[in-house]
């Protein structure tokens, strides 16, 4: 090859593990209470670098930086320090909604500014934030001489492990989008993975990485490079930059979140803390947190059908039966999915014929609306493109316009197409295939979020983009699916196993809220298939699967022969002023606690995975000096997941105050619910 | 959610391993001797997938098969089986050169016609060729109503190993292009990895997936998505799609090639057999390989310069002087590099001032040219372009007019730019930069190469593409680099490790030839550091690693400190009428004998790892009844690799036959080199 200068020939014969070790330190920084620590070097070639290290040992080793563009050299290479900024901020903000009402943003900063040595002296910003439980760092590409527009082939950013650990993991860029069940494997038995990745390396330390703030950008994904070290695999785009901007902006956030533990993972609220804002108002007359039932779970069983004919579920008559029943279970709002015109041919894929503002002939839209008006209910609409983006783009005003005429303050979207195959069309009818997370999806995405903000409307997407904290600053973006909810034991193949939800509370959710749809009581799927789950374990996840809308997935008939384990249904809120994730490992259990926003209850949640458990939690939450009423709900005598014993469940009642310590007890596949009723309180209705 | 009609809810609910237990077989095909055999399925959904059996253990699982395009829908689900033809052959065919006279290609052919049920109604065939050591596959892509332009964003080809085992790999996309080296690590540790990726199955069985006859297409690399399960991850190029093409074309073949043992793995023909004909003709005239001597190795350790200057290395007198020892040595060829203008700015990843046809003013391309002549040496060109593809276009017929009124026989040239970092300008004067395996480049390469056959002019191509077999068709693409050779053992840095050659024979090599160029017999790089072989395995890896132009790169100065090994490379042949890989390990070691083409004499060259080792091989490649003085360069006592013992060697000749067993003893870094002079038969020089 004949590669080099003689004066560079040191350098480029190196690996690159070896080059890392020739850096030289140009910058450190340390997080508010000194754990975490950052080193930023160069190596010889002027190629930049980071690596973070906790109570002095290394979390991630020597990592590139950079970009390769699809028009110009990569920005990488022969760069200089030629400025850098510190900054120091501490401030606590409220939340609208979430599973803390206040939330503390403390952290330090660092910005460096990068040049090039070479001709084209390009600038290329890098600002790390360190927090006591994490670090992040996003680029910033000013606008300058020799980059005005930035066609991104590929972002070069590394994350080398400087630990062997073990990961849990779901694959990138396979046809089924998000909707895989998590690996778990030797970090380096990684293939590519999807955000969030969350790791326990070695030495004990839990990492999780993701991303914040996605916005006008693609997907960041993590392709092993070999052993322990990832690289950035952003998410395509139908054109040829995977990111095509003019230059002056800066890309979402880097997140490298650090605990002791996986329950230190899930009180994390860097992801929050690196977005803007609420940029919405005061949105408290128009967002409203709530549980909601609908016509969903007899369709994915394949009782009934999205598209018209004999088995449509979104009849007027059914329609009114479910409001019926959410007035009467104090339940706020029915989700009605197949209401409109569209769903008759193979709309997988295609959904241009959808119309979002023309019910079906068997719907009685405005008399549904004033129906449930009148039993102080709200219908929650349902805009399902089919991967169709553009034609939805095209009705995005008429159909939110048409969806606050109805009374409808939630929307719940849907992208039901395989990965890579979203369709959008130009302006002069070309056709192109896009990614669900590649930049032209996600400003689709927050298109429709945006636009929806104008009617008061609120979006749960399915098939979603990832959540990356962007409900602070639009606190309408209640929800997302991004993930195997509830539907997948609607099925006969394939069911979610056991340990499928402890993972998710520690992977998943620590990017924000899934809109899993849980408490099917009758645990039966299709075909009266078996879900594997005990019936306490379906309350549980109330309170250890947040999201501000939650289903009750189960039909009407079904919620009436479990009066018992029903009532936790209807106690349970959807709104937290404070959250603590008491304990867990990632994929075996988890137990989460809660207190209601506005009241003085505090809630818990315990889910397990196929193995008996018991754990001990002492109730340190509690408010001093006061006595509670412990209403548990927990697996009964020979519960088990595998057998029709699944259902047993004992209801008992304990008095309780803080620092008792608490048995929980978790049959295989179960869980446990408990309600802590704060002394002298009125049940709640 | 909500992604399903009732009817395919059990489908669409499973996993892709659930899936593909469903599918149905449609089609079945077996090798010529029957061990190996093929199951083509679909599935529910219509999609198509392939196994491969050998003895009725499967090795690939069902693996799915189809097309991610820009700009329509994918190629994938809802296909039927349209068409079925069988063919079968079993020919010979002859090699200009290579490590084989005759190849024998003997397969049966499966050719499958799938077509959409869907509106669009489109077909994709895929076409199977069964070999007794391997299975290959490839799609057409007929030109048909709804598809006359392919615009590909992904090829969706799975390689689904049904059993563990462990894989030797280089990761892809990194920015040192193919110059990494392997790792070997379980199969399901694979992160994304180049091909030729071998593997050694838990059941023993060898099995190697690379690629045949690339052209027109982009460069395949295997990411790995989960488990023992791989996809095809198609190199990008500066374009939306990965590959564009007009519809009516095949792509090339994807062939997992199997055996017993890794020495079988060497002995696959399928690769060539996979390519077209010769389509050079008669070439016997103006190919001819050949050893080459050269100014290089001076270059690469930092005493010269390419560059003009003081330690300019390609003067009149230097090069004077190499072709008298190339004269002297019985060597046919000088490789001279820097002899160019061009070189004097930062020509890495820009070498827009090189011109291939102006010396520089202390080279006196005229009259070396006429010197080499009269003493019977022909120069080597050399063709940097700095990566600067675009530039290197414009100037290509020029140059290898120049070359061939130089007497120039064979032209190495670079591509010295990271990966993705190639120059493409357009003719309206825009910018992009290419991959040196994306479609772009792959014509680039092809396109050198036949504009260098017009001229009777070969190519030993640096920073290529990978080798797919097309020496077959182009006959004058007589090498390449593509690896870690010779060359980081100039250098102080990351010199190659012991076990480098013997994983290099087991994976690139089965892609084809490569110009490592070895004989450094001094075993020292720059500033005297030491390289890790031994003398004897110097000799041994011009037999193990085929060339056709193949180096002796060490210094004539070095060379005459060691005359008694330096015979060995003088003697040795550079093409051969058979070879057989007698035994070997991958990354451990490799046996290797070969037959010269035109003369009776044997060659035998191995090569072993750290460890020392004995191997025993029995000669039954020998000709029976035939006398034979082996001349064996054996480690010396006490030779290491780690000390200044590496020079010990033992020089000595013994009589033997046909059925005689040798051992062949190799010190720690060593190996061994043997030349079978045949009875009788005079001493070639």
């Amino acid at each position: 090859m004949t590669r080099l200068t003689a004066l560079a020939l040191p350098i480029f014969a190196l690996s690159l593990a070896a080059v890392a070790a020739r850096a030289d330190v140009v910058a450190k920084a340390a997080s508010p209470d000194g754990r975490i620590t950052l080193t930023v070097s160069l190596d010889g070639e002027g190629r930049p670098s980071y690596a973070v290290q906790r109570d002095g040992q290394p979390l991630i080793a020597d990592s590139r930086l950079g970009f390769m563009l699809t028009d110009a050299p990569k920005i990488e290479r022969n760069l200089m320090l030629a400025d850098t900024k510190r900054d120091r901020s501490d401030t606590t903000w409220t939340q609208p909604w979430g599973e803390w009402a206040t939330i503390r943003d403390n952290h330090s900063e660092i910005h460096l500014a990068f040049r090039e040595k070479s001709d084209l002296e390009r600038t290329m910003d890098v600002t790390f934030r360190l927090f006591d439980d994490g670090v992040a760092f996003r680029y910033t590409l000013p606008d300058q001489p020799n980059l005005h527009h930035v066609n991104i082939a590929e972002e070069l950013t590394q994350f080398a492990f400087a630990q062997p650990g073990t990961a849990w993991w779901k694959p990138a860029f396979e046809w089924n989008r998000e909707e895989y069940l998590y690996n778990k494997t030797p970090l380096d038995a990684v293939g590519t993975a999807q955000t969030v990745m969350t790791v326990k390396l070695a030495g004990g330390t839990h990492v999780a990485l993701h991303e914040a703030a996605l916005v006008d950008y693609s997907g960041m994904n993590l392709a092993r490079v070999q052993g322990n070290t990832f690289r950035a695999a952003l998410t395509p785009g139908a054109g040829a930059p995977k990111v095509s901007r003019n230059a002056g902006f800066s890309t979402p956030w880097r997140t490298i979140a650090i605990a002791d533990d996986a329950a230190g993972l899930y009180m994390n609220h860097m992801i929050l803390n690196l977005n803007e804002p609420n940029r919405l108002g005061d949105v408290s007359s128009w967002i409203k947190p709530g549980k909601f039932v609908g016509v969903w779970w007899n369709m994915i069983k394949g009782n009934w059908s999205w598209a018209r004919g004999p088995k449509h579920g979104a009849t007027t008559a059914n329609v009114r039966r479910y409001i019926d029943f959410a007035a009467a279970s104090g339940i706020p709002a029915v989700l009605v999915e197949g209401w409109n015109v569209g769903w008759d041919g193979n709309w997988f894929g295609n959904g241009n014929a959808m119309n979002f503002s023309q019910p079906t002939e068997d719907f009685d839209a405005d008399g549904l609306a004033a129906y449930a008006r009148s039993r102080g209910v709200t219908l929650i609409g349902h805009h399902e493109t089919g991967g169709s983006a553009s034609h939805y783009d095209g009705q995005l005003d008429s159909a939110f316009k048409w969806a606050a005429d109805h009374g409808e303050r939630v929307v719940k979207t849907g992208y039901v197409t395989d990965a890579g195959q979203i369709e959008r069309v130009d302006a002069d009818g070309t056709r192109h295939r896009e990614w669900h997370e590649g930049q032209w999806m996600v400003n689709h995405y927050l298109r429709v979020v945006q636009t929806a903000a104008k009617y008061h409307v609120s979006i749960d997407s399915h098939e979603p983009v990832k959540d990356t904290g962007l409900r602070r600053t639009y606190p309408n973006w209640v929800s997302r699916e991004g993930g195997r909810g509830m539907e997948y034991n609607a099925w006969i193949g394939g069911k979610n196993p056991p340990e499928h939800e402890a993972n998710l509370v520690f992977t998943q959710l620590l990017g924000g809220p899934m809109d899993f749809t849980p408490g099917v009581l009758s645990l039966s799927g299709s075909e009266g298939s078996a879900i594997q789950s005990t019936l306490a374990k379906q309350l549980a996840l109330y309170v250890v699967l947040y999201s501000p809308v939650v289903m009750a997935a189960d039909t009407p008939e079904n919620y009436a022969k479990y009066p018992g384990p029903f009532q936790f249904v209807k106690d349970v809120p959807t709104d937290w002023s404070d959250t603590r994730a008491l304990n867990g490992e990632v994929g075996d259990y988890a137990t989460v606690a809660r207190k209601e926003k506005g009241g003085d209850d505090w809630y818990l949640g315990a889910v397990g995975d196929e193995e008996a458990r018991a754990v001990q939690v002492t109730l340190d939450f509690l408010d001093a000096g006061r006595s509670y009423i412990a209403e548990i709900y927990r697996d009964g005598p020979g519960a088990d997941y595998r057998t029709d014993a699944r259902h047993a469940i004992v209801i008992e009642k304990k008095a309780v105050r803080k620092g008792d310590i608490l048995t929980i007890a978790m049959a295989p596949g179960g869980g446990q619910a408990i309600r802590f009723v704060a002394g002298g309180k009125a049940r709640r209705r």
